[in-house]
């Protein structure tokens, strides 16, 4: 893939945030064998961006792979690091798939479940934009801060 | 198998109970190809106990089989069932397994979670008896509805 089809720009703005950082960090923790080493964060990030095109070239029943399941729980193990960054609490992540793409995506802090997602067709996994995926963790991210702050006591247990 | 290798008894009084009761419900809705219909109680639990000679049987390391991960979403299957009989509210288990027999098993009410375990050795996956299988029911049983006793504000989101 040459840097012309990327769907990120290198100076796309959101590639300076919190999220997108965290997102790297995650990204380059899964990757064992160092591929990313040399690579800029857009291109690290890239597979997150679907392009309705991009989308529509995959087919609409699928099993989701290795790959794509790592993205997947990338995207939610950013999420809970940056809700356990912000309350001080640990938020651990836990997704429980089916093999057909079908399933539940869990953050719990203490005893309390800040996000409860059913995942589907997550062999299409992807975002139209960066910065619509930062929406997306933003969302999850502001509503768990809430219920935090509504039951600080369960999240403490 | 013939039945005098059944570590049940069929006159087991366990059997009776409403734990081994919805056990059976649930090893039945797995049993899509109806071979357990003719069955009585103590063989379709049967595989979830293991004398020690059994388990010694069974190599230390080794990945779950679809049999076995049945078995264990089974019996969570089963509490969660007893939990909402109980309480009165929907009670969902997940179990987020690696593929090397380790994971996280979640029961949550509403946003409240009532049991979070960490399996490990699912492929030796048993009980020493009928009898020690439901105390372990009974104990996550009893935890569970103590927490939504504690906080049912949570367990009603």
């Amino acid at each position: 893939m040459t840097e012309t089809t990327l769907n990120i720009a290198e100076d796309d703005p959101v590639l300076g945030t919190d999220f997108a950082t965290e997102m790297v960090r995650q990204m380059r923790a899964l990757d064992s064998y160092g591929s990313f080493d040399n690579w800029p964060s857009n291109k690290i990030l890239d597979p997150f961006v679907l392009t309705r095109e991009q989308k529509r070239e995959i087919p609409v029943v699928g099993d989701p792979d290795e790959i794509v399941m790592s993205r997947v729980k990338a995207f939610y193990n950013a999420i809970a690091a940056l809700i356990e960054k912000e309350c001080g609490l640990m938020a651990v992540p836990t997704i429980n798939m089916t093999d057909e793409g079908f399933g539940r995506a869990l953050i719990t802090v203490g005893k309390l479940v800040v996000m409860d997602k059913t995942v589907r067709d997550v062999h299409r996994f992807g975002f139209p934009t960066l910065s619509k995926m930062k929406d997306e963790a933003d969302k999850i991210l502001s509503v768990a801060l809430e219920i935090v702050g509504d039951y600080p006591k369960v999240a403490g247990l």
